[in-house]
């Protein structure tokens, strides 16, 4: 297992965790200033700067590109919708491409307004990928499938368990051509009793590793998650499981917190955040 | 599949569904006004009728007990706390007892204040099931595990699926001598990929089936669950399930909802709950 106590070569910001107060611009000098060498944009925050500009301001500061957030939302209520969404994703993959992304992350998308049929929107989302992966092979950027936490089933990722996105990447890359893996948020998986076995099986096929906390208690279903070490979750325990997986990419913190950390000083955010990196994580 | 069109004949009110105004007391009165012919009473309104006085008014009203809420809360930091635990878990299978209650539901526990150790909290829960069974079946009061959606694993439940509810059972009674089994909830289980596999897994152990529905957005971890019909779980589609493993018991309603129902009229409650019954589960 690594030993993180040192410098900080391993860590990434997902921009996300300072968007309360930061656009792209401020949180890549941001990362420059405080010593982070890795960074995980967001479409929006990209497209707002300009994707050109975005990339090279990237790499002028010298920082990795730990993934580009987010691809998915595959499920939609007619074939058009569907056509949009993989246009979407297509140019989600040239940004990453752009960027030089470790991978596109991709938040799968949940049920159509309207629906409540999560076995046909699960359908919708391997055949989006399957129709996906052949350009982002061209491309050269891997898909990287995030299990999100079932309470967000119905409506943002019907993928729910490693084992769900596991088996995807079975049945869509057969022969370990690669080009689609998974990224694995603590948050989202660790309550999940099969995670040790499903780790181990993700072996090789892990595109990204994500850090946060849960919180006792938890005020709201999407904008409440917390500071490594502020929450329940055996982070530590995780990690030495994706390591053992020979896993050695960056660690990406991503933190919606609405009421907390988002109103704070981004520096302040920052500080605390490398701080528990180095004695949490 | 059973056809629900007609007479209430399998429903069961949990009272948990009008505790914003009626104690027990109101409640059973209230089943009994609407027609509905079962009941599943909580603890703490049950001792503050009286367990005696509430099995009789419930015996008196006719009404069958599809339940009773709830044993469990097994892990503890210490021995103290898990002696306490069962100690308490003995007390609710002597009041199932006396109400004639159909099974003890058993919401398990999650981790001790302080703890990250989930997997200690599970085997915790293992233990804690193992020591109460004996003294449930001599009480002829068979226990539900009822797994609890993966929000709720640090502090409320840490078994969060179906399958890990059923390998309890398959350790926990491997002759299959019965006294133990699951209630299978829809608001809990309805995002499992595995949930046709693992219900039919559970045939002839489903000791109860709850439903209500999952609201979107959903703005409370506790609180904010939706009356059947409300909400995008396929209910029909799983009580097919339910009832395909030969299930014949009560269909129970259980919807804690403090912004919405809880402040409605009860009775209003309860002929919209008929309703939805009969056109909607």
């Amino acid at each position: 297992m690594r030993d993180l106590s040192g410098r900080l070569e391993h860590l990434s910001l997902n921009t996300a965790t300072v968007r309360g107060r930061w656009g792209l611009a401020e949180a890549i000098e941001g990362c420059a200033r405080h010593g982070i060498p890795g960074i995980c944009p967001w479409r929006d925050q990209l497209q707002a700067l300009g994707v050109e500009e975005g990339a090279r301001r990237i790499r002028n500061a010298g920082l990795k590109v730990s993934g580009h957030c987010r691809g998915g939302m595959f499920p939609a209520a007619d074939a058009a919708g569907r056509r949009a969404a993989l246009d979407d994703n297509r140019r989600a993959v040239d940004e990453a491409a752009a960027l030089g992304a470790a991978c596109l992350v991709l938040v799968v998308g949940g049920m159509p307004a309207g629906s409540k049929d999560l076995p046909g929107a699960r359908a919708q989302v391997q055949d989006g990928l399957a129709e996906l992966l052949p350009y982002a092979r061209a491309a050269g950027v891997p898909l990287a499938i995030e299990p999100l936490h079932p309470m967000y089933a119905a409506d943002r990722a019907c993928v729910n368990t490693l084992k769900h996105a596991n088996d995807l990447c079975d049945d869509l890359d057969p022969d370990g051509e690669g080009g689609i893996g998974v990224a694995i948020d603590v948050y989202h998986v660790f309550w999940d009793p099969e995670l040790e076995l499903e780790i181990a099986r993700a072996k090789g096929r892990i595109l990204g590793f994500h850090v946060c906390d849960w919180l006792v208690p938890t005020r709201d279903l999407l904008l409440d998650r917390g500071m490594m070490g502020d929450g329940v979750i055996d982070i530590r325990g995780i990690r030495g499981l994706v390591e053992a997986t020979d896993y050695d990419g960056l660690i990406e913190v991503e933190i919606f917190s609405k009421a907390n950390w988002w109103r704070r000083d981004p520096d302040e955010v920052l500080c605390i955040m490398a701080e528990r990196y180095r004695t949490v994580v």
